[in-house]
């Protein structure tokens, strides 16, 4: 019997900004992250991520394929953020075709735990901790529980 | 004063089937790893726990010992597995005849971030990413929430 | 175009007590850790943190700055502490009068994937799994649900 395949967390083919500080061990391939965000330790960035400028990507969270993130955002500890609904009973396997997108407008603030579905979030909304976020949101407020429902609207 | 007692993440004692597929860091002890299985990173898995082949395990997951996995079974990011329930008020500790056991069928997709309370989870069927499983699934269908509940039945 | 400023997961100005265990890699710093304590890996404790004796911190866990944990509680795997509650629909960023503390007492058990706002937890309380805690708890008991509500007093 052989041995098992190794490799290690590292940092592949990823398109930095200026000034971009990242705390190690991280995950990092195929990705674009804009100038003076900051990543935390325990994250995995999947290949075609687009990160904007001034994101804080926090510890162990995870942004799959498809996910585009603006400006200003805060991802909190242990975001989730999913491509593959499984709506099939399966994963998408191979098939990107059955994968789905998920936009993050600008001055996002999510909370730790937070499990974002492929969905499209507005800017200036704020999603709370150990959400879990099954539609759209489209109007800026404050959203929590699972499924993750309006709590109050934010003027802007 | 004396220094902390430091220990690594490690790979030891793990019986592997062929051409696994494991991406460091992980934390791999006592347990056994079928073929053409795959463990991304920051993924810890206990002594005893068996996995059979083909699965996926993603990133970021926890599988406790007394879990026992299927073959085809996809394991998304932050999936976290119990075998304590705090019964008595207090974590079972040592005492292992407290702790309970969970069955994993095959061709199971787990979404990122579920919890899975020891539970035995049919073939087929889909936990929503997200969820807390409380209670046996026997019906193959699609399940969310927290406690997750059946959202429609998968015809098989 | 510079490369991105990295920096490594580390133990820096940690105070110990006696005969603590860590597996690394772990991102701990600035806080304060008691004799007899595990900290799994994948842990990231912030500035300040204050954490009694014989506590296990298990992998995967998130401990923000102001939080307090006495002696003797088990925190699972995957729990997210927040400090910082989007008051103003934006994170406080620098401001830490507007962050709010936690309080843990002692033998507390909280389940895997939990998420602890800034509360109170009196001491023999129960988190169970996956649940997210938005109050205060003062009566020892089990708590679970997002948000986590009473489901059965324990006499102590």
């Amino acid at each position: 019997m052989s041995g098992p395949i190794m490799s290690q967390s590292q940092i592949v083919n990823v398109q930095f900004g200026e000034t971009v500080k990242i705390v190690e061990p991280v995950n990092l391939y195929g990705c674009s992250i804009g100038s003076d965000c900051f990543i935390g330790p325990f994250v995995e960035i999947q290949r075609s991520v687009l990160i904007g400028e001034r994101n804080k990507i926090q510890s162990h969270s995870f942004i799959c394929s498809l996910v585009t993130i603006g400006n200003d955002n805060f991802i909190g500890h242990g975001v989730m953020f999913i491509n593959d609904l499984f709506d099939s009973g399966r994963p998408a396997g191979g098939d990107k075709s059955k994968w789905k997108a998920t936009l993050i407008g600008d001055y996002v603030s999510i909370g730790s735990n937070a499990t974002i579905l492929p969905v499209s979030i507005c800017s200036y909304s704020v999603i709370g901790a150990g959400s879990v976020v099954t539609k759209d949101i489209t109007v800026p407020g404050v959203y929590a529980g699972n499924p993750a429902k309006l709590i109050r609207k934010l003027i802007k």
